[in-house]
């Protein structure tokens, strides 16, 4: 698969801004990115927005019909009731590998209900946990924090297997050398945190496949010091949002104060390029998509409000998990660990 | 007690720039607040302070020896082997009713154990908070999130409490008249959440004392839209932690991005003044301290790593917690809901 073109699937339907900008978006990738998509949805509708666009490279890109949406009213059980769903369609071209990957900005626990329902958990994996990648301090570098919200009360395994997982992404995708793991905690030392926190901090400093290097606060996520950072989807998810928000509240409070004044006008008009390169760093819009990890197939997960430049990349970070094998990196080390466990059952 | 001159225990050595900053802090608010000060410490190391930033009106700023000081190496429980330390003799100073509030900012367990120990639980309470100001959207407008650290493994009915003094705090010192309280949760929909938040939304939900509005999620925190927040001290905790360090990276960025290219350096020159003023608006640190909440005294725990601008801010806060008789009023409700209690069950 490493040498192929990759083929994603991509949800039309699903988004607030849905099919627009999602076409849009897709578009773009099929011209610029090395892939074949699968756009899921109304036919009709889909066709009419690449028309409206200029058209597309249709060897590129093909439309799949499905009928239907999981709207974001709807509980993701919803995806039950309605088989021919987009994001359902999108989800079966994977199991028939018509497709190597998912990309939806739709119903995010439909989503997530679609790939347990059709593509199944990988074999070793408890709990399949969202990651998101934010960005950090330092230019270029990134951190994948999960979960970021599949799962609320987790026992410290799941955060064990987070980590495992964590570790392939940073290596394969981020291109990291020798990841950082961080347990995401209330102080450095060991005994500090929840009951949860204390337990986990034991099993990651045990597994020697992890590169555990301790405990990571609040103030840690963005220093750059971290490449993985492992949490319950709860606190993930607070984290998440809260960060995606105070990107914007920023750049409203700049929008605000800077103009201030005549100098301040005159400033403002002269830093218009400075400007877009800060909103450029600190917006995580930017940084695509989440990724659904431990699921048998790349599902990323992109943010409801996403328009065609989230889509964008949302759509490259899905090839490149493909390309990268994550999948099945993350399966090899799983039949390796059990295989360990195995020896070491059978040696005592 | 309202209209008394508020006498405010000040633990001079605790802290990374004590006892200096901490002295100079006290000078300040001496000078400005209608306030008595007792700085509690090194008598010596204070005195020598005090002469080299001028003197201070020694009629609203007195020293009291303490001997030792429980370091951030330490655990909290040290403050067991030394009873004269700072802190210690610092809250015996409001058990003996010689003070009615501590700043602090030492170790912030240690002074939470100080508390407990010598001051005690208000009834009612089952664990004291440690309730923190955030700045919000809106200028002007703050937003207490509590519990930010104290409670790791927290019950539906420890968050319930914390709503209520949150929000009595909330109308009483931030002058909101009808405080809206929020439940941090990952959803807007009742049933979302960890076990922990789905219950306490039952209980919130259910008391009236409480100006319940619903869940508040991580983007909702500082958009201004609550006043209160609750949520167990690890996510509190991460969540502060990480908002502090962010204002940080923002101003990086900016520093970093601004002045790039001529126009950057012009601009950047003119806009001076209001970039000061939007540090003013992002940076948590000068928001001043955190409030223990649930002990039988005001205790106001500072930053580490607070200079006297913060220490200035967290005495201003102590003094107007005892003007306005925060504690007397969550002990009266306390005592009204328990009547209330011991009624219905009477008239059932």
């Amino acid at each position: 698969m490493g040498l192929q073109r990759a083929t994603i699937a991509v949800d039309a339907m699903g988004g607030d801004y849905a099919p627009d900008e999602i076409v849009v978006g897709a578009i773009r990738a099929a011209a610029e990115l090395d892939v074949n998509l699968l756009l899921v949805g109304d036919r009709e509708r889909i066709q009419a927005c690449i028309d409206e666009h200029g058209g597309a490279d249709t060897e590129r890109l093909e439309i799949v019909s499905a009928e239907g949406v999981v709207t974001m009213e709807e509980k993701a059980t919803s995806i039950r009731r309605k088989p021919k769903a987009s994001i359902n369609v999108a989800m079966s071209l994977v199991k028939e590998q018509k497709a190597q990957a998912v990309v939806s900005a739709g119903h995010s626990g439909a989503a997530m209900s679609a790939a347990l329902l059709r593509l199944g958990r990988l074999k070793g994996i408890d709990r399949p946990a969202i990651g998101a990648v934010f960005p950090t301090m330092i230019p270029g570098k990134s951190v994948i924090v999960l979960d970021v919200g599949a799962n609320m009360d987790c026992r410290p395994k799941y955060l064990e297997q987070f980590a495992l997982m964590g570790t392939i992404y940073s290596q394969y995708i981020l291109d990291v050398d020798e990841p950082k793991v961080g347990l995401l905690n209330i102080g450095e030392e060991p005994g500090k945190g929840n009951e949860l926190a204390v337990q986990t901090h034991k099993l990651l400093q045990d597994n020697s496949a992890i590169p555990f290097v301790g405990n990571a606060e609040g103030k840690d996520v963005l220093s750059g010091n971290f490449d993985v950072i492992v949490c319950d989807g709860f606190v993930g998810n607070v984290l998440l949002k809260f960060a995606e928000a105070i990107g914007e509240v920023m750049l409203n409070i700049m929008k605000e104060e800077l103009p201030k004044g005549w100098r301040g006008k005159v400033g403002t008009a002269l830093l218009k390029p400075n400007l877009r390169n800060i909103k450029q760093r600190i917006d995580c819009a930017e940084h695509g998509g989440a990724l659904l990890f431990g699921v048998s197939g790349v599902c990323i997960i992109s943010h409801g409000s996403s328009h065609a430049p989230s889509i964008f990349n949302a759509i490259r970070m899905a090839k490149e998990a493909v390309e990268h094998e994550v999948i099945e990196k993350i399966e090899a080390y799983n039949q390796q660990h059990r295989e360990e466990i195995k020896e070491t059952a059978s040696a005592n």
